[in-house]
């Protein structure tokens, strides 16, 4: 963030465990050992805000559905009105003949955004969904 | 799907697991249980196909970056050209004054997928990534 | 359980599904289809039991470490008198020259389970710790 | 490692950012900074290795069994000992009146071990299993 002064800390650690931590993030297309070590406490720090309910979250939902299924349409669109305000916003895609896939920014308490993820994925002809939580507004 | 045929198999169950079980999917939003049933085998499946590198996925990665970072979004929009294929379509937010969020499309051979992600995780001012695999086109 | 009866219920699901389905369980040794959901049914219970901080879990915690630490092994031994009632009993594994294993068997409430683990995982010299929940005493 | 040199590397970091990881570990117990950073780095090196089918992992199976289930302990030992060198040993625990828990400490190539547990996993009785990789004997 910007406004935020950069520290400098110093960090012991063997040097073969760093070797196989440098081959492993260079694999990953890391140029900078810093940056790896940031994206290590950033998920970390994100898998401790997501696991407190009313912690705040950023994410998505992945849905795949099949959009011949009656009615399925208007459910989806229904409970996404009554849930707007944890919907950001949302982009589809026509996978094939069939099925549709929803990805659905979201963004709200870390037990809201789990609850309405599971009311969606409940509805028969969505045939599968995953949550993603990246984070809490300030949490990153 | 509709155009396969319905089996309609019986299994066998003790009767305290399965009342615990219509329980649990009640409260997750579900009116019809082999609807959840079939979520759980499809979620199995999903899980199974995205364990091989080479099997076809569908997905999406979920970035949470700072768009003040120099460059960035040069490197971000360069690394998507180049694997155009992999890509569906992306979908942009403004989370606050610092971070943005891009939740992109994938679909492609899951080691690839994969490798593709970790390439966008790895760029300096990316702050957060999480990949979703939902299916392969001809699993669900 | 032994003490509960069996109930024998229909699941409707494609055919293509099923197929899928009895060629992955058919993969994992499975002889049995109705066997195959019942563990699927209860791996769901489990997630949700351990999800809430009181559920009360039993489950193991993995930790590698190296013995050559100074006072670690005292640390160790202190830590775990000081939450006997959370442990059942323990496996040590002299693993090379350098690292043991402990599996340490425990049982009680998910949360106070977790700090446990976090407690012995931040521990210098241990070098990695693994938690898997399996269930609570009246989920399975 | 006491065989291993130590290094003494420098991480540029945000000051806040550093100071919500600072507040993290503390909570879960570290007292040293490097120390957290180190476990970080060793468990993403985990990961990394278990998802290559052969790379050598150590880790541990945990299941949960009702030792009612006719011929269930014959069929457990009896596929224990076709894959001897694969188990290193076992901890029995009691759990209750029906259920018996087994920690099985594990070691050798990830898609080996992998495949021995969804073996035991898919024997009917067997209630539920988890399998916690930590480590290949030179990961850590």
């Amino acid at each position: 963030m910007p406004d935020s002064e950069l520290s400098r800390i110093g960090v012991a650690i063997a040097a073969d465990l760093l070797e196989k931590f440098d081959s492993l993030i260079e694999k990953r297309g890391y140029t900078n050992r810093s940056e790896a070590f940031r994206d290590l406490i950033r998920a970390e720090l994100v898998r401790e805000t997501s696991s407190h309910p009313s912690g705040r979250v950023v994410g998505s939902l992945t849905l795949v559905y099949d959009h011949h299924v009656r009615l399925l349409e208007e459910k989806l669109t229904q409970l996404q009105h009554d849930h707007d305000r944890l919907i950001v916003s949302v982009l589809h895609v026509h996978l094939n003949h069939d099925n549709c896939m929803e990805l659905i920014a979201l963004r709200g308490p870390s037990a809201e955004v789990r609850r309405f993820a599971d009311s969606l994925t409940s509805i028969k002809g969505v045939k599968h969904a995953q949550l993603a939580i990246t984070a809490g507004g300030d949490t990153l």
